[in-house]
Protein backbone atom coordinates (compact mmCIF):
# COMPACT_ATOMS: atom_id res chain seq x y z
CA UNK A 1 0.00 0.00 0.00
CA UNK A 2 0.98 3.55 -0.76
CA UNK A 3 -0.69 5.51 1.64
CA UNK A 4 -4.13 6.50 2.75
CA UNK A 5 -5.73 8.92 0.87
CA UNK A 6 -8.88 11.24 2.02
CA UNK A 7 -10.73 12.89 0.12
CA UNK A 8 -13.36 15.73 1.50
CA UNK A 9 -15.74 17.60 -0.29
CA UNK A 10 -17.44 20.28 2.12
CA UNK A 11 -20.46 22.52 2.18
CA UNK A 12 -21.74 25.24 3.55
CA UNK A 13 -18.87 26.57 5.36
CA UNK A 14 -18.41 30.55 5.86
CA UNK A 15 -17.42 32.95 3.88
CA UNK A 16 -15.21 34.70 6.12
CA UNK A 17 -13.16 31.49 7.07
CA UNK A 18 -13.02 29.50 3.38
CA UNK A 19 -11.54 33.34 2.39
CA UNK A 20 -8.85 33.76 5.02
CA UNK A 21 -5.39 32.28 3.75
CA UNK A 22 -3.99 32.86 6.90
CA UNK A 23 -6.56 31.23 8.90
CA UNK A 24 -6.25 28.18 6.27
CA UNK A 25 -2.41 27.90 6.72
CA UNK A 26 -3.15 26.97 9.81
CA UNK A 27 -5.63 24.65 9.90
CA UNK A 28 -3.55 22.77 7.27
CA UNK A 29 -0.51 22.87 9.30
CA UNK A 30 -2.48 22.00 12.71
CA UNK A 31 -4.84 18.51 11.11
CA UNK A 32 -1.30 17.25 9.68
CA UNK A 33 0.36 16.91 13.24
CA UNK A 34 -2.57 16.51 14.74
CA UNK A 35 -2.55 13.36 12.35
CA UNK A 36 0.93 12.42 13.28
CA UNK A 37 2.74 13.85 10.45
CA UNK A 38 5.52 16.57 9.97
CA UNK A 39 5.50 19.62 8.32
CA UNK A 40 8.16 20.18 5.10
CA UNK A 41 6.86 23.53 3.73
CA UNK A 42 3.50 25.36 3.10
CA UNK A 43 2.71 27.24 -0.55
CA UNK A 44 -0.72 28.77 -0.77
CA UNK A 45 -2.34 31.67 -3.56
CA UNK A 46 -5.16 33.73 -2.37
CA UNK A 47 -7.28 34.26 -5.35
CA UNK A 48 -9.40 37.55 -6.78
CA UNK A 49 -12.04 37.91 -5.62
CA UNK A 50 -11.87 35.59 -3.36
CA UNK A 51 -10.81 31.73 -2.74
CA UNK A 52 -7.74 30.16 -1.78
CA UNK A 53 -5.73 27.33 -1.88
CA UNK A 54 -2.83 25.94 0.44
CA UNK A 55 -0.71 22.80 -0.44
CA UNK A 56 1.32 21.81 2.71
CA UNK A 57 4.08 19.30 1.59
CA UNK A 58 4.57 16.63 4.64
CA UNK A 59 7.38 14.18 5.32
CA UNK A 60 4.77 11.64 5.01
CA UNK A 61 3.11 13.43 1.32
CA UNK A 62 0.96 16.05 1.47
CA UNK A 63 -2.27 17.87 2.47
CA UNK A 64 -4.27 20.29 0.52
CA UNK A 65 -7.61 22.79 0.30
CA UNK A 66 -9.20 24.92 -2.52
CA UNK A 67 -12.06 27.04 -1.30
CA UNK A 68 -15.11 28.69 -3.05
CA UNK A 69 -16.31 31.17 -0.43
CA UNK A 70 -18.57 32.59 -3.20
CA UNK A 71 -20.73 29.24 -2.85
CA UNK A 72 -19.51 27.79 1.02
CA UNK A 73 -17.76 25.39 -0.98
CA UNK A 74 -13.81 23.32 -0.39
CA UNK A 75 -11.88 20.22 -1.06
CA UNK A 76 -9.61 18.70 0.72
CA UNK A 77 -7.05 15.76 0.24
CA UNK A 78 -5.02 14.54 2.89
CA UNK A 79 -2.66 11.90 1.96
CA UNK A 80 -0.38 10.16 3.94
CA UNK A 81 2.05 6.93 4.01
CA UNK A 82 3.44 5.44 7.21
CA UNK A 83 1.78 5.68 10.57
CA UNK A 84 0.25 8.58 10.05
CA UNK A 85 -3.86 9.04 11.06
CA UNK A 86 -5.13 11.45 8.69
CA UNK A 87 -8.59 10.81 10.05
CA UNK A 88 -8.00 12.99 13.35
CA UNK A 89 -6.86 16.03 10.28
CA UNK A 90 -10.42 15.57 8.89
CA UNK A 91 -11.87 15.48 11.83
CA UNK A 92 -10.14 19.09 12.72
CA UNK A 93 -10.91 20.38 9.57
CA UNK A 94 -14.22 19.47 9.38
CA UNK A 95 -15.31 21.11 12.92
CA UNK A 96 -13.03 24.29 12.67
CA UNK A 97 -14.30 25.18 8.84
CA UNK A 98 -17.55 25.00 10.26
CA UNK A 99 -19.59 23.31 7.57
CA UNK A 100 -22.99 22.25 7.40
CA UNK A 101 -22.72 19.10 5.55
CA UNK A 102 -19.71 17.12 4.49
CA UNK A 103 -19.05 14.27 1.96
CA UNK A 104 -15.62 12.09 2.63
CA UNK A 105 -14.04 9.13 0.52
CA UNK A 106 -10.92 6.74 1.87
CA UNK A 107 -8.25 5.10 -0.84
CA UNK A 108 -5.69 3.07 0.25
CA UNK A 109 -3.29 3.41 -2.59
CA UNK B 1 -19.17 20.00 -9.49
CA UNK B 2 -15.66 21.31 -7.16
CA UNK B 3 -13.55 19.82 -10.04
CA UNK B 4 -12.00 16.54 -12.09
CA UNK B 5 -9.84 14.72 -10.06
CA UNK B 6 -7.65 11.79 -10.81
CA UNK B 7 -5.44 9.69 -8.70
CA UNK B 8 -2.54 7.48 -10.30
CA UNK B 9 -0.89 4.83 -8.89
CA UNK B 10 1.94 3.65 -10.85
CA UNK B 11 4.61 0.64 -11.03
CA UNK B 12 7.61 -0.67 -12.48
CA UNK B 13 9.35 2.69 -13.01
CA UNK B 14 12.93 3.14 -13.50
CA UNK B 15 14.76 4.40 -10.37
CA UNK B 16 16.22 7.04 -12.36
CA UNK B 17 13.36 8.74 -13.37
CA UNK B 18 11.70 8.20 -10.29
CA UNK B 19 15.15 9.67 -7.71
CA UNK B 20 15.61 12.58 -10.32
CA UNK B 21 13.66 15.62 -8.49
CA UNK B 22 14.47 18.24 -11.19
CA UNK B 23 12.60 15.76 -13.78
CA UNK B 24 9.76 15.31 -11.75
CA UNK B 25 9.26 19.15 -11.54
CA UNK B 26 9.23 19.40 -14.85
CA UNK B 27 7.02 16.10 -15.54
CA UNK B 28 4.70 17.99 -13.32
CA UNK B 29 4.30 21.04 -14.99
CA UNK B 30 4.42 20.22 -18.18
CA UNK B 31 1.85 17.80 -17.68
CA UNK B 32 -0.22 20.66 -15.95
CA UNK B 33 0.51 23.12 -19.10
CA UNK B 34 -0.51 20.28 -21.32
CA UNK B 35 -3.72 19.87 -19.65
CA UNK B 36 -4.87 23.03 -19.99
CA UNK B 37 -3.84 24.24 -16.33
CA UNK B 38 -1.61 27.27 -15.10
CA UNK B 39 1.11 27.04 -12.75
CA UNK B 40 1.59 29.30 -9.89
CA UNK B 41 4.26 27.28 -7.85
CA UNK B 42 5.90 24.25 -7.39
CA UNK B 43 7.54 22.81 -4.09
CA UNK B 44 9.25 19.98 -3.74
CA UNK B 45 11.53 17.48 -1.29
CA UNK B 46 14.45 15.08 -2.02
CA UNK B 47 14.11 12.22 0.48
CA UNK B 48 17.15 10.36 1.78
CA UNK B 49 18.22 7.85 1.00
CA UNK B 50 15.86 7.83 -2.10
CA UNK B 51 11.96 9.07 -3.10
CA UNK B 52 10.47 12.28 -3.77
CA UNK B 53 7.55 14.58 -3.25
CA UNK B 54 6.84 17.68 -5.90
CA UNK B 55 3.53 20.02 -5.55
CA UNK B 56 2.43 22.38 -7.61
CA UNK B 57 0.14 24.55 -7.27
CA UNK B 58 -2.12 25.79 -10.23
CA UNK B 59 -4.39 27.94 -10.85
CA UNK B 60 -6.65 25.57 -11.22
CA UNK B 61 -6.29 23.49 -8.55
CA UNK B 62 -2.90 21.27 -7.59
CA UNK B 63 -0.82 18.63 -9.32
CA UNK B 64 1.65 16.07 -7.14
CA UNK B 65 3.83 12.88 -7.37
CA UNK B 66 5.15 11.12 -4.46
CA UNK B 67 7.58 8.62 -5.28
CA UNK B 68 9.34 5.00 -3.89
CA UNK B 69 12.23 4.36 -6.18
CA UNK B 70 13.22 1.48 -4.16
CA UNK B 71 9.90 -0.15 -4.79
CA UNK B 72 9.32 1.67 -8.69
CA UNK B 73 6.11 2.97 -7.73
CA UNK B 74 4.69 6.68 -7.36
CA UNK B 75 1.10 8.27 -6.47
CA UNK B 76 -0.13 11.19 -8.75
CA UNK B 77 -2.81 13.15 -8.17
CA UNK B 78 -4.28 16.21 -10.41
CA UNK B 79 -7.15 17.78 -9.35
CA UNK B 80 -8.58 20.89 -11.51
CA UNK B 81 -11.31 23.01 -11.64
CA UNK B 82 -12.58 24.52 -14.67
CA UNK B 83 -12.33 23.88 -18.25
CA UNK B 84 -8.42 22.05 -17.94
CA UNK B 85 -8.38 18.69 -19.21
CA UNK B 86 -6.14 16.71 -16.80
CA UNK B 87 -6.56 13.47 -18.63
CA UNK B 88 -3.81 14.84 -20.98
CA UNK B 89 -1.58 15.04 -17.94
CA UNK B 90 -1.89 11.67 -16.75
CA UNK B 91 -1.24 10.21 -20.28
CA UNK B 92 1.78 12.11 -20.20
CA UNK B 93 3.12 10.88 -16.67
CA UNK B 94 2.48 7.57 -17.56
CA UNK B 95 4.53 7.52 -20.81
CA UNK B 96 7.41 9.94 -19.43
CA UNK B 97 7.56 7.92 -16.13
CA UNK B 98 7.72 4.53 -18.69
CA UNK B 99 5.87 2.54 -15.68
CA UNK B 100 4.81 -0.88 -16.72
CA UNK B 101 1.49 -0.97 -15.18
CA UNK B 102 -0.70 1.56 -13.51
CA UNK B 103 -3.64 1.88 -11.82
CA UNK B 104 -6.21 4.82 -12.50
CA UNK B 105 -9.22 5.95 -10.74
CA UNK B 106 -11.33 9.08 -11.94
CA UNK B 107 -13.73 11.17 -9.06
CA UNK B 108 -16.12 13.90 -9.88
CA UNK B 109 -15.69 16.32 -6.88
Amino acid sequence: MLGKHYLLNLYGCPFYLLNDERFLIDLMENAAVASGATVVETIYKKFDPQGATVLTLLEESHISIHTWPETGEAAVDIFTCGDANPKIGCDIIILQLKCANSEFQYIER
